[in-house]
């Protein structure tokens, strides 16, 4: 039977929101979610060492196979652009490592494969993302923060074209 | 006799320069100084991953007390400013889990510290980082590409605005 754990990280230098979760013989369950939120006082240094720390603590905790993250190509301007780039670095930094390749998700592309429309809202990926991951997440998603069903929304979308590339490559090797 | 070891830090995702720097008694003289250029061709998290290790292993070495990094608050354009704060994140990351505080510079102030002008080009930083350091650096200086230049030049700065604040507190305290 096998698994795969994916981890899906939304990182920001204020919260980084994460998600784990399982897949066994196609079928997705949460893992753990949380997030991580450095004092905000605190110097931009010992944020993205938070930052590393806790998802280097998540990868030991529970030992993903895969990564899966936000890509970002354009941002509102290029200040807020340093700064959400050296949450990412310092979160992508925790990821090689320990080993794992980071897989980047165009935010769009991942609201299309969740809930169909890339223009669907916090709401509807929430409530998509825990249909998906059964009770415990359907139980515990009104208490997501957004960063946290983000994250969460990047592993399942991780798992989804996953599914896709090996139902693909099982067509292709077909006589 | 107080003595202080400053590392400068100049981040880049293709290339990474960094500068450690040792003042005994108003003396400063090159400790080491070389750069970090992961393979151009790995992925992204792979390349910050090398930083952050990078980083690490020049910190557990020649153990600075304190770290200087240049601080960008603008840049050329929103893609590239993701990138650069990427290689910062990774950077300063692995600083923040030494204990080490990141302190920022303005690449201008650097200039005008060392040379007297915000102005000055690479060769000119170069030549008055290498009189500061001693014969070592004299001898290296011609070697030194310029994210190495950059690195050995924010330690620099950092030591002398340091010099200017116990020159200012000692008048402060004066009767």
């Amino acid at each position: 039977m096998a698994e795969v754990v994916v981890l899906g990280i939304d990182p920001g230098t204020r919260c980084t929101g994460y998600g784990v979760v399982r897949e066994v013989s196609g079928q997705a369950t949460l893992v753990a979610a949380g997030a991580i939120r450095p004092p905000s006082k605190a110097a931009m240094a010992v944020r993205l060492g938070e930052i590393f720390q806790g998802i280097a603590l998540v990868i030991q905790k529970y030992g993903p196979h895969e990564v899966a993250m936000e890509e970002v190509f354009t941002h509102k301007n290029v200040s807020s652009a340093l700064k959400l780039g050296q949450a990412r670095g310092a979160a992508m930094a925790a990821c090689a490592v320990h080993g794992l390749e980071v897989q980047g998700y165009n935010p769009m592309a991942v609201k299309k494969s969740i809930v169909g429309t890339g223009r669907a809202d916090k709401h509807q990926v929430a409530y998509m993302v825990a249909q998906v991951l059964g009770s415990k997440a359907r139980q515990e998603c009104e208490s997501w923060p957004a960063d946290v069903t983000d994250a969460l929304a990047m592993a399942v979308c991780h798992l989804n074209s996953r599914r896709l590339a090996k139902l693909v490559g099982a067509v292709d090797g077909m006589p």
